[in-house]
């Protein structure tokens, strides 16, 4: 098994972290979305030319994400969603499903998806409607929803302080131990 | 009172065509996202030089849409968020609400929000995770939540034959009017 | 096509009226909650003997819903969730799934289920857990979720000005009339 | 500051078990609904004698609830929804609430809350939605939603695999020992 985390925070805090630990002596890829220049859609889905090529970075993620068998998704919350930024990149994969140079669809389903978000107010309830996103984005792919944390922090390294999501990342950890290794 | 609609779709779709219905005959301010240049946020809360000037159309956007009363969001569903770039107009108020050229917090609340959403997956029970986010987004803010309206379609045109959103449209429109004039 | 309305509210109030409007002129049949005595299940999934027989109204309500194509669920809002006679009543189906007078699982797949909502407190927000719990009670049984309508009103024949409601009612109506006759 | 479990399961299950483990050593009332005769309620908010009286043990209950400072909500997840018993419990605040005989709102407000859920179906995404309605339910009455666990369980003991839960059952038995000694 082969795992990627993908980081849509833009600076490295405290989903970042959440992140790492769940990570801690595992082998994975680690992209960056905050690296990589991805720009938004432009859904050409019901034009005469459909979607036309795009000069960025997304196509290095999109076929990096298709090579492996489980994704962590860490976003911080931002406004009670994911990132802008990782929102452009789901966004992209409506061109990737029509996309003659993808099994997007084929690739995509069986994956196993988790999802690592922090935030500030109130995470664990207002960050529910975004497991419920991440819920309908799965199913729509046919990933499989294998969990999700929520830890609460503001400044860097709040999370630190949140006993419970470290305990949850510790036993993540445990158990992508037992698939890669 | 004065009318802004934030068009967030990346072509003039189902969810135009219904923001435009409700806005028939009503003077009012429209901003294509599609033509604006919204970088992602940057997040510096936490550095120590604090948020950077950003050289982009966000200011514009927001000091539009400080200015007016009433402010419609219209989005397609888009992997059952609202659009990449609708999100990175939103999360650039973190930083507005930390910009001395603004009074943010002062300004946006008390503004009246509705949302449009347009979707082809089930968007009446898979659009409602977005509804809430848009509730935690104008709470946080102290904006009114007074309405929402979901309609179906994937092709563009779709929506014209739901004739429950086209109805509601109506009555938006209706409703605006006694405000508008 | 045979359609069933369980109403779920206390008294004749505004989801009654609601679904009233909904079925004018329909022969369908009509079961008031209110008027029956359902006992809260007894979990006996995992004792020795099982579930034990209930002397109650369940079985003569659960024998009816398994007679009919299409199921309309009216209920008020309490507290942002159904009616406790309504919930009573659901959560017997647990006992009706094990028990062997019934076919529940393949009886009941495939019908068309509908919610109708009435609630003072900002029914069309915070009703909408409520409408995902439904989504999942139907998923569950393989029922497929047709369609709601949540409608606003506090005291009896409030709702009558929610004219969303009222215009969502009739054309429930006029899909309904298509069914039946 | 006094603490209040309330056990809303038809039988001493898996959420018991949670509930108990995070009440371990500590002094506190427990009731439990499925003792108690508790009946739904009869909406009279507009009827022209009001609520009429009701002889069940519902006064008991809520009684004992204003007189503590802490409640456990605790309830097996049937249907996606808190028990039909426990839904009744709360259905009749509307009633306590036109209650001469009570104080409620302004004993209730201030309370601190929190949910126990355990459940067999992916309860920790569909148990979401009865997270967010006992948000809008504490909410309503003033109450803070101070936290909630939800465990993994179908057959009885199930939830003592569930590790997560237990740790966050810990840590809250951890935090309740503060508030109590």
């Amino acid at each position: 098994m082969k795992v990627l985390a993908l980081y849509g925070s833009s600076r490295a805090g405290n989903s970042d972290y959440l992140t790492d630990t769940a990570l801690e002596g595992i082998e994975c890829t680690r992209i960056y979305l905050r690296d990589k220049k991805i720009l938004p859609i432009d859904d050409g889905r019901h034009t005469e030319k459909g979607f036309l090529p795009v000069d960025d970075d997304y196509d290095y993620v999109i076929t990096e994400m298709l090579k492996h068998d489980v994704v962590l998704f860490a976003t911080p919350i931002y406004w009670y969603g994911m990132s802008g930024i990782m929102k452009n990149f789901v966004d992209r994969w409506s061109q990737s499903l029509r996309d003659s140079r993808y099994n997007f669809k084929e690739d995509i389903q069986g994956k196993q998806g988790y999802v690592l978000l922090t935030g500030g107010d109130q995470p664990r309830l207002k960050g529910l409607p975004l497991i419920q996103q991440f819920q309908y984005i799965f199913d729509f792919v046919g990933m499989s929803f294998n969990g999700y944390i929520i830890g609460e922090g503001n400044k860097p390294n709040d999370v630190k302080n949140d006993k419970t999501a470290l305990f949850e990342a510790q036993q993540l950890n445990l158990h992508l131990k037992t698939l890669v290794n």
